[in-house]
């Protein structure tokens, strides 16, 4: 089906270089310094650690992996255990000017842990997933203390056996970890209901080669600008994040997720808009639009989730032309009870139509299987890729058609249109995101280039229609770009000082965030 | 009473001087500076523009205003109408190195719109009140932007003819200005339902002498650092805000004030908190400790809001030793039924006995008249003033008592203890704000020396167990000194990066902010 619509030639892209053809340049880090290295926590130069840490998860990274591409890999691999050793670590690299790449889960699709060398003769990765630990719970003001490379399968198994929960749920959730979440400035699924990363975090403790930046002394405070709000999104450019503090909540007593259809996207929109604005909110919300029931349709390769996904398709197909709506709520029986009948009005005034707890428990069942796919998709040579923004509601309109056309624009070949779908995600009182996939025969070759003509038309449609740059994927070397134009030339200037103050010999992440 | 019970003279405090007795130095800015800034908008030298602009509205201040003390006026006030008014007086003040104290309402009560001229020879007043305009409303996404100047009362009526309300709300909500909200980072006696102005804030416009910076592309952005909260609660330091972009809210279709009285101020503790947890609490939540009944009660000076104190107040001479519970709702009736409910079952679990609506109407009616009372107190020789902080629930109890102690060992004379209130009144699910009032006899000609000892001490008290130096009165120049011991030297050395950057020759509001 997938080849028939997108035209993919079903050879797969690039089939994949086994890793010990892949040639590696020596490592680049001088003797001395490997030494002093080695004296503050575990150094890495094995082929396998240092393939591993070569790229993150956007198509990109997956078609130079395919390809055995591992030119730019990193000359060493570092595993600091505490925070001192990564301060020791930010010291030497220093003087030595070598470039420092903090890693966390490696899930970025944009960039964010390219091992850059910048203007640097050598480059490290500095993997913190050996600093995993829960550090501490305080129950009555529900809040957790978590070591940067926990992950959060981990971290929710910790906490569930304490009745808590964290609740941040990425589709990259199995591999990210808490500070990369922090670093990125990450939204999850049902954060709509808990809130996005920069809400959920209290408190942070974050490794500058100037010293260290502790910050969060309340649930709120007017003492000067709210430094956490630089540190989180700061990708790794101004410090290592050694320590997050994070909002926690008690295991809902209730769960219920359930699929609607609305008439169309418009309509879909007014329904979320009108419970944003209401504060009566379910936890998740994910409105599709009409492509993107084609799009999740493809997207659905195997078992469980294919079939589920197969399911909602069909009975879609009953109401041709709509737009399918997930909302799950979670919590106390009352609140759930509260914000359930909130929905059920407003879905009533638009006309929609419920599909019932099953559409919405499939849903939940295959949720996380989409980056499962991405392999599978190009086994079968087929361009998979996501993009995303957020724009207020009297502009989302604009932009959603904006975005698609240049994707469509961009991407149509021999008089064939991608498959391009789109969902509204996360939902605020003032606005919400837009989550676009796109599925399209690869261009044999020059897939690289075909996605990055793409991915640019898109941006440069994204800001001229008033979005932001990124929702949630953050800014990596893909968007750097691009900033100047989110946040002005001053507002850039303001990030070099910044940087400049906290990283004097601007060894962390290179290109990063500050193209 | 309040004599008997503070120990007060009876003897007003510096009994004011005369305007026209007050001797105010020659205006120090030089005469070419004066023609250009006269070109660029409005400026004033006259006695009565300078002396309205020497400072905010602490105790000291009242006191230095009473006691005639101006030396530190203003050599000038600025009145500009636009934008670009505004950056041509940065210009024009960056090259003549002159110092600008950006000033909104001048309701600071720290220090914010003194006019410190640090190392320059002159300062000028940069008054906003002259860009007071509605810009523009979205009503779809539910945004309103404002110039900088306008008061909450023309802001509130202006959103009222399209049925839309800020709900803003701080004490000083009849003179302060939404500028001066977003400079100060803020909070109103409705931040627990409708969010601090952090949270409000969706878009602004800083003019800085490096430029200007324009931030907010959307609800929510993972394009790096958020800067808008660098520039919330920047005080002035790092530029002059000239618009504001605000979430506003539908006029509420039901509104209604409950008292009650809780047998301890730990037992109210846990009603709060669980409803912060639960995601139910009402737009406003204010509990009282036990010694803040007498200081109501002392507070309410004249006619209807004393009668409605004291009515309060005997009311709760049944339930003697309890602590007073104001909660209030406004919004859909759905909404207010669904939040109330869960209030009266947290209430009945910790024993609350309800008052009704006449004593949340008491309170919701005289709510703004504790600054008007200031001066009445000090006509009868009583020391007035208040402090704030904020921490987690675990920690609250300690912050409680140690301040209360800080302040009472050291206003304590003769065997006579001050009167020490406290409030609890911004609710968070990970913790809380607490607010104290302070009462005593005035010491005749040390006035400034006592408060300051007491404020030193109630700081120190605060920072060593674990509260904010400021939960939403700001920096300003009193806080200044104790700022590293919030953010640390490295994240003072961050904000001193930005400054530098933006404000080259260091002429925005010296001494604020940063020491």
């Amino acid at each position: 089906l997938l080849q028939r619509e997108t035209g993919a030639s079903g050879r797969a892209v690039r089939p994949p270089v086994a890793a010990d053809e892949v040639s590696l340049p020596d490592s680049a880090l001088p003797g001395d310094v490997r030494a002093r290295l080695a004296a503050s926590g575990g150094v890495r130069e094995d082929r396998e650690a240092r393939l591993a840490h070569a790229g993150g998860k956007s198509y990109d990274d997956l078609i130079r992996r395919r390809a055995g591409e591992a030119s730019a890999a990193p000359d060493a691999v570092l595993l600091p255990a505490t925070a001192e050793a990564v301060r020791e670590v930010l010291r030497i690299c220093s003087e030595a000017e070598v470039a420092v790449v903090p890693f966390g889960g490696g899930t970025s699709v944009v960039g964010g842990v390219e091992p850059l060398r910048g203007d640097f003769s050598a480059v490290v990765a500095l993997d913190l997933s050996g600093m995993d630990e829960l550090v501490g719970v305080d129950e009555e003001s529900l809040t957790a203390t978590f070591q940067p490379g926990i992950r959060t399968p981990r971290a929710e198994q910790l906490l569930s056996e304490r009745g808590l929960t964290l609740g941040h749920l990425p589709q990259s959730y199995e591999q990210a970890s808490l500070g990369g979440y922090a670093a990125t400035r990450s939204a999850g699924q049902a954060s709509t209901g808990h809130g996005r990363i920069d809400e959920l975090i209290v408190g942070l403790r974050c490794q500058t080669p100037a010293g260290e930046l502790v910050l969060g002394r309340g649930p709120a405070s007017a003492a000067g600008p709210d430094l956490r709000q630089l540190v989180i999104g700061s990708e790794g450019a101004f410090g290592v994040i050694t320590e997050v503090t994070m909002r926690v909540r008690r295991l809902p007593a209730e769960r219920r997720y359930e699929g609607f259809v609305l008439p169309d996207f418009a309509a879909g929109q007014r329904v979320l808009r009108r419970l944003a604005q209401e504060e009566a909110l379910p936890d998740v919300a994910r409105l599709s639009d009409e492509g993107e029931t084609r799009v999740t349709l493809a997207m659905a390769g195997g078992g469980r989730a294919k079939s589920a996904a197969l399911g909602t398709y069909l009975r879609l197909r009953r109401v041709a032309g709509g737009c399918l709506l997930i909302l799950g709520w979670e919590g106390l029986p009352a609140s759930v009870a509260f914000r359930r009948k909130a929905a059920r009005r407003a879905l009533t005034t638009e006309h929609g139509v419920s599909l019932g707890r099953s559409a919405g428990e499939a849903w939940r069942r295959g949720r996380f299987s989409g980056p499962y796919l991405r392999d599978d998709l190009l086994d079968h040579g087929i361009l998979v890729e996501t993009l995303e923004t957020a724009t207020s509601w009297g502009q989302l309109p604009q932009l959603h058609a904006a975005v698609r056309d240049a994707l469509i624009d961009a991407l149509r070949k021999d008089g064939r249109a991608p498959l391009v779908g789109c969902h509204l995600s996360h939902v605020y009182p003032t606005g919400a995101s837009l989550y676009f996939t796109v599925l399209t025969g690869a261009e044999p070759g020059a897939e690289i280039a075909q996605w990055d003509a793409a991915k640019r038309a898109a941006t440069d449609a994204i800001l001229a229609t008033g979005g932001t740059l990124t929702h949630h994927h953050a800014v990596g070397s893909v968007h750097a770009p691009w900033l100047a134009q989110e946040i002005g030339e001053v507002g850039v200037e303001v990030l070099r000082a910044v940087k400049a103050r906290l990283v004097p010999a601007g060894i962390l992440n290179p290109g990063k965030l500050l193209a």
